[in-house]
């Protein structure tokens, strides 16, 4: 029944990059690729024609955000997520695991599913790997994850263990219940183990067995350095399927894109670009720059040269920084724009790479120009992100 | 030098209503027309692409704000508001009058000019008749406003009356000004006389008389009922020149607009369209419905069936009600496409009315169908508004 197919078109020799083709109902993906996310049916500020224009090929819906508002059945009503949100191209939702657990206090996990109050009233739910199969069913979207345990970091190794375990439990019930909705959407397999390398084994093994369609790596980039996080796709990937996309759930930044496909990851995704550019970062070839920032007051140029994005073509620097300092609307739908342009550009070019036999060349040189923001940084923002947004 | 020319293609026997065509540098106005506001040279939420779809033929952009952030003479190096914020169509400026003004305690009014304190960083600042036209020099618009005198609501007669004689003084500095910085600009006069319907008529024949290429009506819709407004149209209107254009400053909602051109008036701006439509209120024929009110919740159709604007065409009215509750950034661009496409097709309506002879029946039947907002509502919302954001 499944419409969903997946082929490899080129491979590294020197890395463990692929270059590959998805097929799914609503159209062809070409990997690696990164994947904007309209957490709430939409990618925050951005409208559907402008991600097309930017080159998007497919986004990620979160499953949990959209039960609760508008809920499943009423987005079913209206054809499922593609008609709800007017977007026609491939859509992936997550399993809502990930913003259940980390609900804290408000959830309650036993082997059943996880109970769990509403951030928005407080009403009580249950997500089990079969009514998440449902609540898919109802979005509609062309590739769906199965409930997952996401284990913090850090995790003692029985933690870790016990959370695996369960995941693979889940996902087999998950394969049987999907079959019962709409055996048409593809299913994509979760990879945990939190941040033990014999588990992560383990668990790519179990999971990369069962007959999921592709294989998501969870329970990565959740606070851990991110030297653990590539240390561990190192012991992940060797044990994966060759034949079936990879995607690495909730990565991430420019450099994270160009780390993982070396390391053999096919699909991304991430509020990262579209957040940071809200706050005024924005990315360039030579790294993150804060486009509030005085400097940018009167150049005349684009926020980068040679940045094929709606915005760079259109409107100065120094008109962005206005915007931005002002604290325009249009600045943030601007600086998305040219963050998502940004990482969809990456992507093709790491393509073009991989297709030409240069992508080792590609990477160090990337890596080489582009000064990834800091660790500490990084987690200050993040601090300062979960204070004002508790749950997104 | 001027390249702004006006000329009535039709009018209406049974009320003051006029089809005219202004000639600007920038292109063509086909009037009556709505101006939707970029106060800080953007439309709020929405490009210039997007204006231009909605069918904006000319803009206002605030010169206050814009002098304070970015600065005049930044906007100058980058060849004037049009090239600096990507709009190609005719703008109009205002002359800052009005906001400082509002400013209370931080302005202080002398014949030469009003001092105030920037409401951003406390910075002294002055505008005189003079450096108004400087100013908007260097803006660039099309159509420039001079320094005024706005008298609140109410006033007493001798102060209606000062204020109103020393905008005459200023009116008469601007004109000599405004040849000494860019002859090629167009200016238009401002008639006050506050809520005196003798200064009305004596300030309407006098600036009617001065050689401007228009006149803005200013100083109503203060806080004034709307009904002394339109008494207050009907003593100025017979007294200004028939060929010049009459823009309404400030002026306003759907029915403001129909009756406005029954008055006489050809050119309206107000930033109600995008403001209401941020906090929920849409327009329909009907009236002004509220996009969060829960029995748009499951609504299949558009905000307004027959509606042509991007909104309309692409969403239902459940998606956009979905939008407005959750605070997606997506919801404001398109609640604010659909109210300004709503006044400007509306003004396109009024217009070919106009031409084809039927104008009174189709504002008697657009009166009839459409409920304002009550007054008590909308002085409700004003002090809101005025609360939230103290000189927007």
């Amino acid at each position: 029944m499944s419409t969903f197919s997946f082929t490899l078109d080129a491979t590294c020799r020197e890395s463990w990059a692929r270059a590959g083709t998805i097929q799914t109902p609503h159209g062809t993906i070409q990997t690696p690729i990164f994947m904007p996310v309209g957490t709430q049916a939409s990618v925050k500020s951005v409208s559907p024609e402008e991600l097309r224009e930017a080159g998007a090929q497919i986004i990620l819906a979160n499953t949990y955000h959209l039960m609760l508002r508008p809920g499943s059945s009423l987005i079913a009503e209206f054809g499922g997520l593609h008609n709800f949100m007017h977007w026609d191209a491939p859509i992936l939702t997550d399993s809502g695991g990930f913003q259940v657990f980390s609900l804290g206090h408000l959830r309650k996990l036993s082997e059943e599913g996880a109970a769990f109050k509403s951030h928005l009233d407080g009403s009580p739910h249950m997500l089990t790997p079969e009514s998440v199969m449902r609540i898919e069913a109802e979005l509609g979207a062309d590739i769906v994850l199965p409930l997952d345990i996401c284990a913090p970091y850090p995790s003692s190794a029985r933690d870790a263990q016990e959370a695996m375990e369960r995941t693979h439990r889940w996902a087999e019930r998950a394969l049987i219940a999907k079959e019962q909705h709409r055996p048409e959407q593809t299913l994509f397999g979760i990879v945990q183990g939190a941040f033990e390398p014999e588990l992560r084994r383990q668990s790519a093994r179990f999971i990369g067995n069962l007959p999921f369609a592709g294989l998501s790596i969870g329970g990565l980039s959740v606070g851990e350095p991110k030297a653990e996080m590539w240390d561990l796709l190192r012991y992940v990937t060797p044990e994966l399927p060759e034949g079936k996309p990879r995607h690495l759930l909730g990565v991430g930044s420019p450099e994270d894109l160009v780390m993982g496909v070396s390391l053999g990851m096919d699909m991304f995704d991430c509020v990262l670009p579209t957040r940071v550019a809200r706050h005024g970062g924005l990315f360039t070839h030579q790294g993150r720059v804060n486009i509030k920032a005085s400097r940018f007051s009167t150049r005349q140029g684009p926020i980068e040269e040679g940045c094929d994005c709606y915005t760079c073509r259109n409107y100065s620097a120094a008109y962005v920084h206005h915007l931005a300092r002002a604290e325009e609307q249009l600045y943030y739908r601007l600086g998305s724009i040219h963050n998502i342009r940004f990482m969809l550009r990456l992507a093709g070019e790491i393509r073009a790479s991989i297709i030409a036999g240069t992508f080792p060349e590609f990477r160090d040189n990337f890596l080489v120009q582009y000064v990834p923001t800091s660790e500490k940084v990084r987690e200050d923002q993040r601090e300062k992100w979960k204070a004002a947004r508790r749950y997104q």
